[in-house]
């Protein structure tokens, strides 16, 4: 399906706003994508507003497309607006858990790739931001998010600047197993890694940032420890005051 | 997007299998979706064989479309392939946090709905397998996944044997907000919720549940707080013997 094998993440857009009807559009299928229950434990946040995406743009380590795009949608697990129902009708739930984490975080994401897919389809081009679980507790205060609403990731829309470059892929064996996980041996791990390994962009990103190869980038650069741990420290925090419990 | 906005969660199949070329396509389709960094940090197992599916079905609660679909997709956060190659490049990885199980949670997810939607572009329909994280260690040892491989979600695909009605949605201002949450009172909950529960499905579903109201059927029969602890507990269990840490 070629809308989705040309996919590229584009984070330099046009000054050219987009039509209401087509935020309504994109909008609309995400929300008919598949969710757990049909309980739809999941709220969308747009902005428009420049001085909000100033506020934002730090929260989002001030990467340029998040103040540049027309549209930031930030994508929340929201169990706030079925806890006030179940509260009305007399009930109450129980999602403050690591499976509710985990099925309203899969259920957010869900809704996120068909916005995507239907921006794209509209000419759109879009870009994801993994920040957003990073400072979390920080965007909800910005978004005036009540408890049980958790921002899970963040979309920057807009028409292109340009179509960048594909990014690489490793081979589809080293994704896709058949009937049994077939684990990876030293030399395959070679094998499925050369061609990544072997991009200019990959061997520029090493000599950059004085590591002997890209998977010190990745580890020692881009992901450091102290960085996955601090994270997931106030990720961790946020979420227990906000309720869940994870004995 | 009329391919989006047709959606439906197709529960039964006709017995006609998925051709080779159609199965790398969507699997293709799938791989080409934004990811956390481009590490790829997932798998795809794919199930064939209907030995696997008899093992598989009574960890998917024998929902009927396991063994009847001519494939049983199961997708995994994997960070096993990835540490492997850290270990062979001289450094290490620290993914077994909190951030880094929603990150991989969110990139098989959106793996997942473009594995969905390539599906339904070649006339196939799917299902998503919300019943995987309840018995992720149970499914894990059919398909002998490694440590740092947790089943995070799972999709039957097939051609549809019906087209069956499409599930209702909440009216759109329930889910999408302009830049700031407002929040729901009574009166808004009422309203929003209404034609859902007027639907001849739900009236069914409470009558046939001997509850009072839809909330009453979905939080004490259908997600009960003693199986969401159960599974949360179950889960959680299976994460720390892998490794993860959520001090």
């Amino acid at each position: 399906m070629k809308l989705l094998t040309n996919h590229r993440s584009i984070r330099n857009y046009q000054h050219k706003e987009i039509e209401e009807t087509v935020l309504i559009d994109i909008l609309e299928s995400g929300i008919r994508a598949s969710n757990t229950g049909n309980m739809q434990l999941y709220s969308v946040i747009v902005t428009r507003d420049s001085e909000k995406k100033k506020l934002l743009a730090p929260l989002h380590f001030n990467q340029p497309m998040v103040a540049q795009a027309p549209i930031l949608l930030t994508i929340c697990l929201d169990i706030n607006r079925f806890y006030k129902w179940c509260s009305i009708r007399n009930t109450e739930a129980n999602f403050t858990n690591l499976v509710w984490l985990l099925n309203g975080t899969i259920d957010a994401s869900i809704l996120a790739q068909n916005i995507c897919i239907a921006s794209e389809n509209q000419g759109l081009g879009i870009c994801y931001l993994g920040t957003t679980l990073y400072n979390a507790s920080e965007i909800s205060q910005v978004l005036k998010l009540p408890s049980g609403v958790i921002p899970i990731t963040a979309l920057t829309i807009g028409y292109p600047e340009r179509i960048p470059e594909q990014a690489d892929r490793l081979p589809f064996e080293a994704v896709v197993h058949y009937e049994e996980y077939t684990d990876f041996d030293e030399s395959r791990i070679n094998e499925l890694y050369r061609d990544k390994e072997e991009l200019e962009t990959s061997e520029k990103f090493v000599v950059e940032n004085g590591k002997e190869n890209l998977a010190q980038v990745y580890t020692q650069v881009r992901y450091k420890n102290t960085d996955n741990d601090l994270f997931s420290k106030k990720l961790m925090k946020m979420l227990i005051a906000e309720g869940f419990n994870f004995d």
